[in-house]
């Protein structure tokens, strides 16, 4: 008992600074009567999108929660686990986002003041999101700890209740997703080609739900998968630890040298990163003046004190636990794989660095090159997230076994509180724009919102390489948890085994299949939108003049409509191919198939997001003025490059992370049952 | 030494068959006089490229030779089994294209009597490279073990052949890609898009160095690939059955009961394929006024009774040698996925069916969808391969172990004399339509050479599919030929090793990297290509109009430096990578790697392939006329996404195939050497 304390104090001391920054920012001038009835258009689009959203959600949790209930090995246990975690994701993300459509008009009332004020109140938006997920993560790992250590079936209810945070996250991603890239793509394409006017033009009858896909896909999206990834690296680790202590220590790897603390260091590792990471977000402040490269320090310092004070933290836990001090080397070499990892994706997508400038250059040769220069730079981007991972796993094994390979990937989420902030203040600052514009502010107010935008970009790859780098990690730490949880024998996973190569083939094949359909999903539904507009341009008198009023409401419908419909098939698709492979193939085989999703879901979603984020910065550096500017012949060739880039970046690529973690965990849940089941053939 | 007698025969006998075609094809009239001189500019264009492109080869070869002769476990007989195998690629590929661009005009006058007649010139110019393929691969290969059976290093020697093939192939494919796109992708942005003149219009400058690109990458570079997969499918299960009966059987998998003929029945069934395709080359003819569906079901009634035939010469080998019927099975099942991999290919990349069709109709709202719904039907098209080939493993495995999946790619690559004889038309025929548009032929020639070469574009699909299905099981093979040979360990290769872990990230990630490469070789070279015939229209008087002539060398020159200094580095990096992992990781990393490499290189190949496939055919249903025709806004989207697939089908995506076979096959040659080795991390 005593020693859940320290993390469920923590995670109570998260909501807490949580509710302060919320106050604080309520606190906060929400502008011209113009702004707030604008903000209030957005909050009202995106809670009609979450609403409808769960309802959906809620149908298939209860569905599986029922099916969970009455498999033998589960129980109505695991089944509330289940739908607990469920909650607790869809919860944590509905808190981030509601805050953050309530920072965007405070941070352009602010920004005009000054900007550090508007960074402060932009990023203390965010961090309610970053803390909502790691304080409601740990209280619920925590709790469900309290209340059935000791059941029989306690190794498939603390799985279950990732699995649960996993299908939300799914959903909130690939559905937010389809959402904001839709919108987006479907607004510019008829606003800045046809139409010629500027971004978040409120002449545009898409431009309200683009700024609401900001959120939902953004914001609440992201934060739905980080949430996952961070219980679930979690639970791995704890599963690993637990099944190792009760039956036979894992073939061909040390593990613990003390076991009974195994499963109770994961906990602490993440409470050590809660504390830390609240320290780092004090610690993010500008002077008054403050340029691009002031904010973007600001932000470092806050992230860089946040990782160095969790490898303090943990090296605490490691020594007072009386722990061999490898594990502690596992820890470390996951925060530092974070950091290396984000910084990575921001050389490869910048238009600072050279890859991403040679993209931009490429635009002057028209948009066959761009597309060329992109793809190929996405692909290459693979390289350094891929080493580091793997010496990250290499490190961790020869330290501390798979245990530290899983802690590993504890360790590297674990200032989740400050990442996942730096990443949900994107959108605000995107918003904070966008309204500025739309309610006719003067232009230096939309230039420092766009400092803090262009901040917001930087922030959202680091984030990104980060998100993708902990999905791996964690895919890893939870495929081990499974091959353990269904008694695979370390000899029978043999990559000489012909079950294990079908498995491979097949699990490497899914993800491309899933991202084939959110591209297409993306594709549809963006060119209802632009029927949308083009429809609204035609019918409806005086809209490009400015004397009418679009109907921003249709196009947010259509989105929400379209985007519900689009995200079953891949959802389910990732629920039930781990269960079919299972029962047809057999434990092995899917042990196979998930290390080959994770191998091409990890590569192709860094490709993916990387050639997105690289076409998105070669576009903006051109719209600066470069090659051209605005309108030229570069500029379109960057407006295409982008145009793929966008469902690429914010939609299939992300989703990808959570999809490999999701086969992974279900496979984990259902592995008590798999285990003495060979496969029909 | 009797033994051997059958596939020597086999061979003598498919190059008299390719002598025969040949001189029938030189006996032919070779049309006008300005046709002859179009046609020897393109022969000249494509000897200088392949004479350069040999010399470059040549001295790799030879620092690689004296390498092997030095090291270990190798020596001199293992480093001229590498001269003699890379000899022999080049030697088939050269032959073949010799006769291609004999073929090319002999086709465009012939056609104009009877489209009969053209088809039978096309074909047959084309049965001389399949013919040269196998016939020189089944000799080679026989060759060697008549004259190394028994020596100590035999496990070596005979694997440097596949090396030695392997390497040439890597580099015609890259190197020949690279160019044929190049001048592809340049002549096209200038001539078609900026200029406005149709394609192969003798007034751009880069329209020779085009149809030379047809040529070396099409051609040869496909032949070199299609050799290598041939021998290296025969080398890999006589190395896996010469191991297997030396060493301690590999645990877990049943072998064959009769180990004496396991060595020698893929050298049969490669015999009995020889004479299948033969038979079935001759079967391929149409009546006078054939129609595009007849020419197809001409095509596809010679390789169908070919892969019949060899089922049944597989089978009887199998009875009269008294070999378990279970090798039979998997021989089957190799020859069948050949096939209908094949089929499937064409489902996903003709505008007769709904994929291709469905991009061709995103041409109307612009190139970002256009570009996206390729792109998901690429990544869709994986299905079907994929599925094909895990069955295809599980089935081979079920009735044959480890040998069955090794044999069943022996099977799948039999009938290579009339499958690569269909692929190999395909350059043929679209020479004979460029000849045609260049010397101003009627109008109605051109259109019976259009019908010619969409039939080509029908065939190159099915032939891209069976040569990435064929590279992924050969690759396989290979693989668990390389395990046997450096004595890994069954229960050591566990996917539950952290080094194996690692080497499947690693490897996964190679694929990635190696596409970039290429592709922005592509990208630099083809702006040259730009650069150049922009230049020409500026500075030649006349030229558009018709009274002067472009200097049609200066593109042929640029594009064969060009791709001669962008072939090396990906060269160099497949053969190094896999003993750098080796050295460092140890041999069972190593196993992993080559597993990543093999899963990602056959995902991302389909994928690139395929999506480069349907959006080039998408412009060509634009083209025949619908959606606005050319000209249009469609067609303007159709040949952006064009633009971005040419690289993707015709120098990475193919060039993936070779890359993953020959960094297992230096694996396989080194494997003695790293049998005993552990790695140093």
């Amino acid at each position: 008992m005593s020693t859940i304390l320290a993390p469920l104090a923590c995670g109570i001391f998260a909501l807490a600074v949580a509710g302060f920054f919320s106050f604080y920012v309520l606190r906060q001038e929400p502008g011209t009567a113009k702004m707030i009835e604008i903000a209030n258009a957005i909050k009202e689009g995106a809670t009609a999108f979450m609403k409808r959203e769960y309802t959906v959600i809620s149908v298939f949790v209860l569905v599986i929660s029922v099916i969970l209930a009455f498999l033998p090995n589960l129980g109505w246990q695991a089944s509330l686990a289940f739908v607990f975690g469920a909650i607790s994701s869809a919860v944590a993300g509905y808190i981030g986002m509601s805050i953050a459509v309530r920072s965007n008009n405070r941070t352009g009332t602010a920004v005009q003041k000054s900007i550090n004020k508007g960074l402060k109140i932009a990023f203390r938006g965010g961090a309610v999101m970053g803390l909502s997920v790691v304080g409601i993560g740990i209280l619920g790992v925590s709790i469900l700890y309290l209340v059935f250590n000791g059941h029989v079936n306690f190794l498939s209810i603390i799985p279950a209740y990732g699995m649960g945070a996993s299908s939300v996250a799914l959903f909130a991603r690939v559905g937010g997703g389809i959402y904001t890239k839709s919108a987006d793509i479907g607004s510019d394409l008829v606003g800045k080609v046809e139409a010629g006017i500027p971004e978040d033009d409120p002449r545009n009858a898409g431009v309200i739900a683009d700024l609401v896909g900001d959120n939902v896909g953004d914001c609440a999206g992201a934060g739905a998968d980080l949430f996952e990834s961070y219980v679930s690296s979690i639970i791995a680790t704890m599963t690993l630890s637990l099944v190792a202590a009760t039956t036979i220590a894992i073939s061909g790897n040390a593990l613990l040298p003390n076991q009974q603390v195994a499963w109770y260091l994961p906990l602490l590792v993440a409470a050590g990163g809660i504390v830390a990471s609240i320290i780092g977000i004090f610690m993010v402040r500008v002077g008054d003046k403050a340029e691009m490269g002031a904010l973007l320090n600001a932000l470092r310092r806050g992230t860089f004190s946040s990782s160095i004070l969790t490898a303090i933290f943990s090296f605490l836990a490691v020594y007072f636990l009386k722990v061999d001090l490898g594990v502690f080397w596992a820890v470390l070499a996951g925060i530092i794989t974070g950091v290396v990892v984000g910084e990575a994706t921001n050389y490869f997508t910048a238009y600072s660095y050279r890859p991403t400038f040679k993209v931009a250059e490429a635009t002057q040769t028209g948009p066959v090159n761009t597309l060329v220069r992109g793809f190929a730079n996405g692909l290459m981007s693979t390289l350094p997230s891929v080493i580091l991972v793997a010496i990250a796993v290499t490190i961790a094994n020869h330290f501390a076994g798979m245990y530290g390979v899983a802690i590993a990937a504890v360790g590297m989420l674990s200032t989740l509180g400050i990442t996942d902030a730096t990443e949900a203040y994107g959108p605000v600052a995107d918003n904070a724009g966008g309204i500025a514009e739309m309610s006719g502010l003067p232009h230096e107010v939309r230039e420092k919102t766009d400092i803090l935008d262009s901040l917001g970009n930087t922030t959202k790859a680091t984030g990104k390489g980060f998100a993708v780098g902990s999905a791996a990690l964690t895919a890893l730490a939870l495929i081990l948890a499974y091959t353990t949880a269904a008694q695979i024998n370390f000899t029978d996973i043999s990559l000489l085994n012909a079950k294990v190569i079908s498995g491979l083939f097949i699990g490497a094949m899914l993800p491309l299949i899933f991202v084939a359909l959110t591209l297409n999903a993306v594709s549809d539904t963006a060119f209802s939108i632009v029927n949308e507009v083009r429809r609204q341009f035609k019918e409806i008198k005086g809209l490009m003049e400015g004397t009418a009023r679009p109907e921003y409401g249709r196009c947010v419908d259509i989105c929400t409509k379209a985007s519900i419909k689009a995200l079953l098939l891949p959802g389910v698709i990732s629920i039930l191919t781990p269960v079919i492979v299972g029962m047809l193939l057999g434990p092995v085989a899917l042990g196979g198939f998930l290390a080959g999703a994770t191998i091409t879901g990890f590569t192709m979603g860094i490709t993916l997001a990387n050639a997105g984020g690289s076409w998105d910065n070669a576009k903006k550096y051109v719209e600066a003025g470069n090659f051209g500017g605005k309108g030229s012949d570069a500029h379109k060739a960057g407006v295409i490059g982008d145009g793929l880039g966008d469902p690429f970046k914010d939609t299939s690529g992300p989703s990808l992370n959570i999809m490999i973690k999701l086969m992974s965990i279900v496979s984990l849940v259902l592995a008590p049952i798999l285990s003495n089941f060979k496969g029909i053939f």
